[in-house]
């Protein structure tokens, strides 16, 4: 094993590690929760641990399916124990940028109904602002596109439909279309996220400003580091 | 032409009167909207009216087309001059209750893209409080279904999922389910207005607490009254 193949599974291991049997567990999105995915199906394998998992997006679930994961339809879930995701960018109070993948809003749902979540993440995430190496996506209804990027423009959040490698407009699996806007320096996230919330036609957005309960952060060499929300007993989905 | 055509007339015919040449007109939705249009179109015909409008759903955008309006796309448009549309009640301060037909999604973008939004209404959609007679109509993905009942419940919002004539789940246009929970007597709207707009998975609900500038009410034998909203200079969608 490569010394790149076996850091990464550190950091796969460790998001996997507190998955106990009987617990319902949320599969994330993305090239980082893949790793997680990979790890889980192991675990199962070789530990003979019993879960029950709920896919974010329709490539986490054919990789579920492939590892023989058992799947449920979070359509009939109510609440589940534990969420493993990757995230774009993760600023010091635990906030993240997600969105880049485009799953946003199922990715959040979920977190919702988790009671942990914990993302994974190498540390170039790690930034001192969210928006310092990536656009914002904002999910927005096709219907009413123009009308949402005004509004958008009012409040300075400036950017550009996302489309695809054929150059056609990237289509979200809700059936959404994504805007990638730039975050200013000095933009005020909380603002921001709660005024995106009340703009009709916006249906979610990559800010997940109060989701995270922890963040492991794969350091190098096969160290992870643990990150701990501090504020966590007193904070439900903010 | 008999009584009750000439009283439904006076209304629809109020809310198209200050329709001029040259505007962009939302079309709402029901069957109140659906007078207006009519009316609307007779104005066309009759006065020579040049005016393009927005429809609000695939039916409106039917009767548009048969009565041989001019449609615009609404995805291309960034503002409208004037919107009519019906309302299943309206309380004293002018907040409105939306969503019997479940495209309020669609009905709420071109009211915030819209400078003058007209409710037409009969006197008997008046009431003290909103929820009155009517449920509160909130459209979620399924995809978190079970999650999103959950939250509301913890709200004080319970209800049923909304099912068409033949017993399979009511989809709205743009795909999503509509629950309908009940209102209760001291609800406090702006409170559950801005906590469902923050649930991941709520794409909409029928409270319209602030898009209303004008009200018009049919108080029957061709009275109309027009109720405009006070405030009306301060406030820009809430």
């Amino acid at each position: 094993m490569s010394s790149e193949a076996r850091t990464a599974d550190a950091l796969a291991e460790a998001a996997v590690r507190e998955i106990e049997s009987g617990m319902l567990v949320g599969l994330g999105t993305g090239r980082a929760a893949k790793r997680g995915i990979h790890a889980l199906a192991d675990r199962v394998k070789n530990e003979n641990l019993k879960v029950q998992c709920v896919p974010t997006s329709n490539g986490s679930e054919a990789l579920a399916k492939e590892l023989g994961l058992e799947l449920v339809d979070f359509a009939l879930v109510e609440k589940i124990d534990y969420l493993f995701d990757g995230a774009d960018e993760v600023d010091k109070e635990l906030r993240v940028l997600k969105g880049s993948g485009g799953a946003m809003t199922r990715e959040r749902i979920v977190a919702w109904a988790a009671d942990r979540v914990v993302y994974m993440v190498d540390d170039s995430k790690l930034v001192d602002r969210l928006g310092r190496n990536n656009t914002l996506a904002i999910a927005v209804l096709a219907f009413g596109l123009t009308a949402i990027r005004s509004e958008l423009r009012a409040m300075g959040l400036i950017g550009v439909c996302r489309r695809d490698m054929n150059g056609d407009l990237f289509i979200t699996d809700n059936g959404n279309l994504i805007l990638d806007v730039t975050l200013e320096d000095d933009a005020d996230l909380e603002r921001i996220s709660a005024a995106l919330n009340d703009i009709p036609g916006v249906i979610d957005h990559g800010l997940f400003l109060y989701e995270a309960d922890e963040v492991l952060v794969d350091r190098g060499e096969g160290k992870i580091e643990r990150l701990i929300r501090p504020e966590e007993e007193d904070q439900e989905h903010g």
